[in-house]
């Protein structure tokens, strides 16, 4: 790669704004947008280019990355009025760094193909820290001749790039992600809970078992904070519950029975009924507590 | 301690035997009791003495251990006839190293300490291989200056060892390790035949997510053995299941409700009823494919 390669970012938010920024001060020439303009202001003003459309964006980059809330958003800006589609040509690569639907990531890469357009789905994992620091896991569905082109932006924004396979792979990579991620935070609520019911110090059982064959992320960072009282976010559980319902959704298109994570979307589920949406993932324990009519000692 | 500890260990099985082992070869003099006499014969061509029941054991030793396979074992070996309660002196101490309910360490330590023993439960975890090592992670419940005073013996099996309670309390902190190794190994299960069946690569998916928020000790080893089509033990099924009865029995009796935990649970229930109960835990997946109509393409 002799040129640079001119960028254009769509979505400013939580997520959207940090790795925008990040691919700016790496160097990249910059094109964003975003519905909300604060956002574009404070790009502008680090030296990105503006636009009023994701059409707009796409006429005038080499690569162009979306980062919105859901599969209807991302479609809406790929295929939509004003959308990628119609800024198309010959040679633009399409990065999706969203969370949605694996079946809505292929549907995209084959309507923007028939426009010349190479799509790469690119879901992150580690959160507005990771995303802030440049240190975010990427996987990455779709073909190895356009991820190595966009490669010296992925650079910029992650510090684990993976190529799982064909479009939606990196979807359903994060769908993966979320299965395990859910299950380690319901079983966490439900240890907690259950070594304080059944006469137990939380706090020393957690010790006991965070060495062993239990060992996971989850238990390493997430029980200091709960036993501080503290159940901020972090990754909120309305995100981990839209995430579920991805999962769900996938697993229904290509009969996939899965039983353990249909109970722990439903206790998601039932976090956001119970008003607890904009807390931590690992505050889903608080549906436990509810359960057991129990509540955690805190220090 | 000045004077050298004197020994008891009762149970002799894949656990027990090297246990057994490792306190004899640390040096104390080492009283053995099995009902099966070939492993009593093994460890009496090392140096240990043997005994005829859990009373003579009893009798004779400062610390008297046992490693059964479950709780009505345990008692029987403490309380029923020609049992510790039976063999019991003033200062002996009882560390039982099963894995049985806390309700019955809690009964029989109230009932040793009539005749003046002193109960530690004390549930191990990290499967024969750290049984072999000497490198068990230990989970003690019971008084305080007990522990104290078998700890030589207890350095001599485990590398790391956590008073997390009184009486019962080890037990129930071995009942939360297994809550949250259930769930890690079902949730591999599901998202392994979820990336497959979705039309990832699930050796791609697991490498992508394992450095990430679903980082644990069951994706960091597991899926290599899964991949390249191994599903023997490591820690057997049925082991699995039966303590996992022993939580949701827990649970039933302290009031605590475990949505996700009675899911997994069932699906080890499931894995046994289909033949597997011999297989590693992580085989549970065998159930998930089964339930997918799917398969696992090893390598």
């Amino acid at each position: 790669m002799t040129a640079k390669l001119t960028v254009g970012y769509i979505g400013l938010g939580l997520m959207g704004k940090p790795i925008a920024r990040n691919i700016l001060n790496t160097g990249f020439p910059l094109v964003v947008h975003n519905r909300s303009r604060a956002a574009v202001d404070e790009l502008v003003a680090l030296g990105a280019k503006k636009a009023y459309s994701p059409k707009e964006v796409a006429a005038q980059v080499d690569i162009v990355f979306t980062n919105l809330p859901d599969s209807p958003d991302v479609e809406l800006a790929a295929l939509g009025p004003d959308g990628i589609f119609e800024g198309a040509h010959e040679g633009l690569i399409f990065v999706d760094n969203s969370t949605i639907k694996p079946a809505s990531a292929r549907h995209i890469a084959e309507k923007l193909g028939e426009v010349g357009v190479t799509c790469l789905d690119a879901p992150v994992s580690g959160g507005d820290i990771g995303a802030q620091k440049g240190t975010l896991a990427i996987m990455v569905g779709g073909p190895a001749d356009a991820l190595e082109k966009a490669l010296p932006v992925f650079d910029a924004i992650g510090k684990s790039i993976t190529h799982v396979g064909e479009s939606g792979a990196g979807q359903v990579a994060k769908c993966a992600n979320q299965i395990m991620v859910a299950a380690q935070m319901v079983a966490m609520g439900e240890l907690i809970v259950f070594a304080q019911k059944a006469g137990a110090d939380p706090q020393k059982v957690v010790q006991a078992i965070q060495g062993g064959a239990a060992q996971c992320w989850t238990l390493d960072v997430k029980p200091e904070r709960l036993f501080a009282g503290n159940r901020q976010p972090g990754f909120k559980a309305h995100m981990q519950d839209k995430d579920l319902g991805i999962v769900m959704e996938t697993a229904r298109k290509y009969g996939i029975p899965l039983p353990t994570t249909a109970v722990n979307t439903q206790l998601f589920d039932a976090m956001l009924e119970m008003g607890m949406g904009d807390l931590d993932n690992s505050a889903v324990i608080g549906v436990l507590e509810s359960l057991a009519n129990s509540q955690l000692v805190v220090d």
